[in-house]
């Protein structure tokens, strides 16, 4: 038995349509699978405002790159267990994308080299719905990603993603354990998480001075909402906790989602509430309007967005985004996307990595291509 | 011909049953293999001392999470050729796990990321054996390995393995050639290894002040058994190089491991000795007695497990580990591990990452899901 | 529908033969596939010096080590988008390789992690030829590569391409846009490729002092050739912008490299001039002659090549390398080379990272497997 044997015992699962975002819930499971997945995303990307000009290749301004595996094992009678290892890309460098370990900024990893901080997760799964542990996104996160029309990529992300607030969590948590509720209620869905912070807690009369709070980085999120037909609609909330001082102390995300799509075009909005309990609060309020055109292979979005907080300036940015995505399959696209920004009061953000002055406005234009595999 | 080729020349094997530990030695190859594998493992760790106490989400309670890639060619008349690459991961938080690069503390790497650290290994083999060149598992870890019920993973893992005073060649060694015994020679397995630190060598008159010791790093290991029917032993010794000074030497390892399956139960007795030249020999003696009760999808463990060195207070850490895993399938288990420790001397060693006074007790708890693919 | 679906969609199409180098053009595409591919090369290494000599296990001693993912995807009429993402590998110790971010100095990676720093791209290609869009070689990269005998790895690699003084783009850079020429132009190939440092353009009045020039780190580069029957010559140059100090400025490489095929032996020769623009020019002229014989299973090679500059001492490395490989299948290989080098001036080349003083001579030895995947 010299021979090549056959040793094939699985196939690998490749999904060819776009994996736009980590799927939302898994209920009962019905065949077992090994997926090797990813999009590389690569734009010329420009930026300019009153201070400085970029001119960069940029990674990601249709959807985030990216590279996985993952995987779904039927235990019998609708019970599934299932991991997924997703780490981010910039496919202008070959780098990854940054992490943090901890919920903290003490846990932020290095963005040039590989690790699944986009997403490293074990689930169960059955009837009753998916317990997921890991790293993942938050729910507070979802209604941000969902009611932008560009996914929370590239130049024309909305405002209430960018100038979130909330720190670390405000996307993604280490160290989690998320419920999600099955399909099938009627169109409700909703997803509740707890995540830590994991330091270490003192008996009293040992804590050392310089040591973080126990409490730092732990947290909860959740998320419920229904849709049905061409409409939807969800709220979420979350908590992630930090010792007080002058610029840090607990923070807190409230939003409220909606979608109705008329088939010739998907309406979105978004309101959010972003709270951070320094001595003095600082309390952030933003909002989004989008929508997105397809026809045929061509799609058209445009979206408004707006945040700032209620500091002493009022501070407020807003921002009007366009673009154009032209469809070569349901994996490839070339994409362009123009974005104005304005500031007021003291904000001073600026788009691409161009630099601005506070209360001056900024302008950005993406020009790529996206390939999914 | 424009349409879509059949373009697939060989299909990637997957390797359903989990992967516990690289395999230890392979023989004549026939049939050639790419195989992508790994296990994703997460646990609820909770662990108590008396200055601290601990509740985290963790990786590897029951078996070293990981991602790995390798491959076999059939080179012809038994002769065959493999690689080997597996990185560690942190399914909590998506990094991966450290590694060392030349043997010394110098070389340590960072866990966040990923590499190849668990093993990155090229091999020649056939009927003499195995030449494995690369980074593994040191034959001085394997006793320490194959006599713990827990694998050395989670809060369960044994003393000789986790107080080991060898240091990072304690698990693993870079820059290493290997060879394997080959299977078939009456139940007789053993293999043996050279690995290098991988400093340069001045000549006489050019050496700096600073520079390493050339030797640092340098080693070899390795073990020899025999096993028939229910029973197996094996003997290992170990020695890597470093300069002598007041804290650091040369370290050796010594030990024996031994299992008798009754089938109903499976006992495993280990004893270990290490060494570390310092000014002044440090030597510790360790210990190991478990058993593993198969019962169906059940598995029950338990483990008693000691170590200490001979310093001034006789510092000794002793353990009482039990554990229950239920086996959803072949690759999927949910498990659980409770584990009580006790110092003596001036012993610190405390569980899960809490933290405990010299001679006072710890107490851990590990709650988790592992799943291989 | 409990039982196990099929879920095979796609499967992995496999390159068993080596991927010496990535593939310098693509055109039109008809069918998709995805591919896993690697190089798993490790090579005992000893190099000696007047000062001090070394004895390691090194990587890529016959190809650079490297793990990749790439991707076509059939666009219908000839179009195709693909990806390419692969990392490099230190197979004796489980690390990565190094990259540059950025094309300068500032945007070098740690090599002893994962990043996609040898090629991360996205690409177009049709009749018209190939837009590749990433991280890649630079088009003044490949006439060193081509005509040394040795591939640029191992003690034999050749010293126009080790001694370039053009710095982090001599062989890749990021950020990077390119077009190649189709085949089918009666043997014309070509490629012309701009990349960017993407520092900020401040306006007049708001460049801070200590930030970096706004063109450091943007070039381009380009090649033509013509090959047909067993004859192949190519030009290629290149510049990248650097402010001018005492130690650093623009680099401009000029290259001409050709090969001629008789069966029994390829000849190959190149010539090569680096400029380096800093306060006082810096001039490198190198060469190389080589040769490969191919005898069934076995390989030869020599090379003779040298590298200097016109600085104040002349400084100026010779080196002859021999190779013997031995194919023990198309995918694996043993292999060995001698290099001897020779310096003049006050150049101190030495080998396999041993040290020498100027004016000194260096040896080097590599052992080897290589084996591709």
């Amino acid at each position: 038995m010299r021979k090549l044997g056959v040793l094939v015992l699985f196939n690998l699962v490749l999904a060819h349509q776009a994996v736009a975002q980590s799927s939302q819930v898994q209920g009962p499971v019905s065949g077992s699978s090994l997926t090797l997945f990813g999009i590389a995303d690569i734009a010329l990307a420009y930026g300019s405002g009153s201070i400085a000009h970029t001119t960069q290749l940029t990674s990601s301004g249709n959807m985030q790159s990216r590279l996985g595996f993952r995987g779904l094992q039927d235990l019998g009678g609708g019970l599934g267990a299932g991991f997924w290892l997703e780490t981010g890309l910039q496919v202008d460098n070959g780098g990854g994308t940054a992490g943090n370990i901890n919920n903290q900024p003490s846990g932020a990893t290095n963005p040039d080299f590989m690790s699944f901080s986009r997403r490293a997760t074990v689930s169960l799964m059955d009837f009753w719905g998916e317990i997921r542990m890991g790293r993942d996104f938050t729910a507070t996160f979802r209604n941000r990603d969902q009611t932008d029309p560009f996914g929370t990529s590239g130049v024309g992300a909305s405002l209430p993603f960018s100038m979130s607030i909330v720190g670390v969590t405000s996307t993604r948590a280490s160290n989690m354990v998320g419920y999600f509720l099955p399909e099938g209620l009627g169109g409700v869905f909703g997803e509740v998480q707890v995540f830590m912070g994991e330091n270490v807690s003192y008996k009293p009369g040992f804590q050392p001075n310089a040591q973080p709070n126990p409490q730092d980085g732990n947290g909860y999120a959740a998320r419920v909402g229904w849709s049905g037909g061409p409409f939807g609609i969800a709220v979420s909330s979350g908590k992630t906790k930090y010792a007080q001082t002058a610029t840090t102390g607990d923070v807190e995300a409230y939003s409220v989602g909606a979608f109705y799509d008329f088939g010739v075009v998907r309406l979105t909005a978004g309101y959010f509430v972003d709270e951070k309990r320094q001595f003095t609060t600082v309390k952030s309020k933003s909002y989004i309007a989008g929508a997105v055109i397809p026809v045929g292979p061509h799609q058209f979005k445009i979206s408004y967005s707006s945040s700032g907080t209620d500091e002493f300036t009022d501070p407020r940015a807003k921002k009007l985004a366009v673009g154009y995505v032209y469809n070569l399959s349901k994996r490839t696209a070339a994409y362009t996307t123009f974005a104005y920004l304005r500031n007021s009061g003291d904000s001073a953000v600026a788009l691409n990595n161009s630099i601005t002055e506070p209360g001056r406005s900024s302008r950005g234009f993406d020009l790529g291509l996206r390939h999914s595999f």
